[in-house]
């Protein structure tokens, strides 16, 4: 079923005001009246709906007509915020839509010295990020759309990662304690920080910092993975462990 | 370390041959004498080398001394064939990419009754997709460069996918074994076929005939996965559950 998202403050008990876009979107998909879609309010709950006959007179809203509501079966039971360093051209995009996909509840972006680009214009590109979080979650069926926010220093991300059951900093030059030993050392977590780093990975002191306060550093392996690679497959490896890829 | 490959019968006791693009690549990166870097035969071997000083008068032929052999640390112990249906766009350039970052030891394009795209020049195709594989495999520390095949037909595919000891066939409509309990199923596995499908998934009876012949029809949760998303997220989460994400 196609799906859509409103804002809580459009919907009432028996209808929900589309936007003008979702409804432009409808339009074009000629769905018939007894055809049904799902209408999520973004905080996990689903309404399947059917288009409502009339539209209001005066200002042209189209309006969906609730027939069920229940909670939306493609939200993961365990909370992962990710945090991924800037990264150039399209590779944000691309972590941002698979990470969607996959589960994540959050994505955070943050700076780190060996970034090679970070934007000159962050709200355009965290607006850019958001619309495609938005398309990814209405394409997967996810219960959300996943926030994305640009942190202003490593420090702040770290001081915000910190504060998971499980916060994983990854990092190339750990050599003792992979993902999986790392998961395992914690079986009951609800919230994951997953911390990856940009194109040419952290710096040391980054490294020592972000363990100082309290962060695991994990290694993902002997292949490197690329920067817009390793918060994905972390978070697949999440999913099959707690039992969320089932 | 910088990586390249070079085939066996370029391969000396004391010297490897370097083909004429690795050699220009290497002029590119303006390498001292005494640096380092790494030759691997694809077949698991690597070869730590320096520039020789000398090149053959004649050919122009330009080689690397051997310092130190052994094995590729990049290579997992369980060998992972990619079953992919033709998808359009770059999608399937993504899928190959980052599979061969996550440890494919192989990659299978295949036909299915829901494909949107076929290329027309499948030769042309595969080559493109080889490069990709080879240029990744470089990056990432690989010990082998992951083949790329086209094969005529999805049931030719489903007898190729039929022979590992745990064939997964990722199948949309499956409700009842997810992926975290297939694999729990077999926990002694040292081969995998991952058969993921095109854009609008597989047709019922490609699902019938695929659990006829033997596979295992396994679902990825709630989530719906793109077509490229899903042999990268199922890679994945097999590294981490065959202890080679660590």
């Amino acid at each position: 079923m196609v799906r859509f998202f409103a804002a809580k403050s459009d919907i009432s008990d028996t209808m929900i005001k589309l936007s003008a876009q979702d409804a432009s979107h409808i339009r074009s998909l000629r769905l018939r009246p007894s055809e049904l879609f799902i209408v999520c309010d973004g905080e996990g709950l689903d309404y399947i709906c059917r288009l409502a006959a009339t539209r209001a007179q005066e200002t042209g809203d189209v309006f969906a007509e609730i027939l069920e509501a229940g909670s939306s079966l493609g939200e993961p039971s365990v909370r992962c915020s990710v945090f991924i360093a800037f990264a150039k051209g399209d590779r944000l995009d691309y972590a941002v839509q698979k990470s969607v996909e996959l589960g994540a509840h959050d994505i955070k972006l943050f700076p780190s010295e060996r970034c090679v680009s970070v934007p000159g214009d962050i709200s355009k590109k965290t607006d850019r990020l958001q619309k495609i979080a938005m398309e990814t979650a209405k394409q997967c069926g996810r219960g959300i759309v996943p926030e994305i926010t640009a942190l202003d220093s490593f420090k702040s991300a770290v001081g915000l990662a910190v504060l998971a059951d499980l916060p994983l900093f990854f990092y190339e030059c750990e050599k003792k304690l992979g993902l999986g030993a790392a998961l395992d050392q914690r079986t009951a977590y609800s919230t994951v920080s997953i911390f990856t780093g940009p194109e040419g990975g952290f710096e040391p002191h980054e490294a020592e910092f972000a363990q100082a306060e309290g962060m695991l550093a994990v290694s993902l392996g002997s292949r490197i993975l690329r920067c817009e690679t390793a918060p994905v497959a972390v978070l697949a490896a999440i999913m099959l462990h707690s039992g969320n890829l089932a």
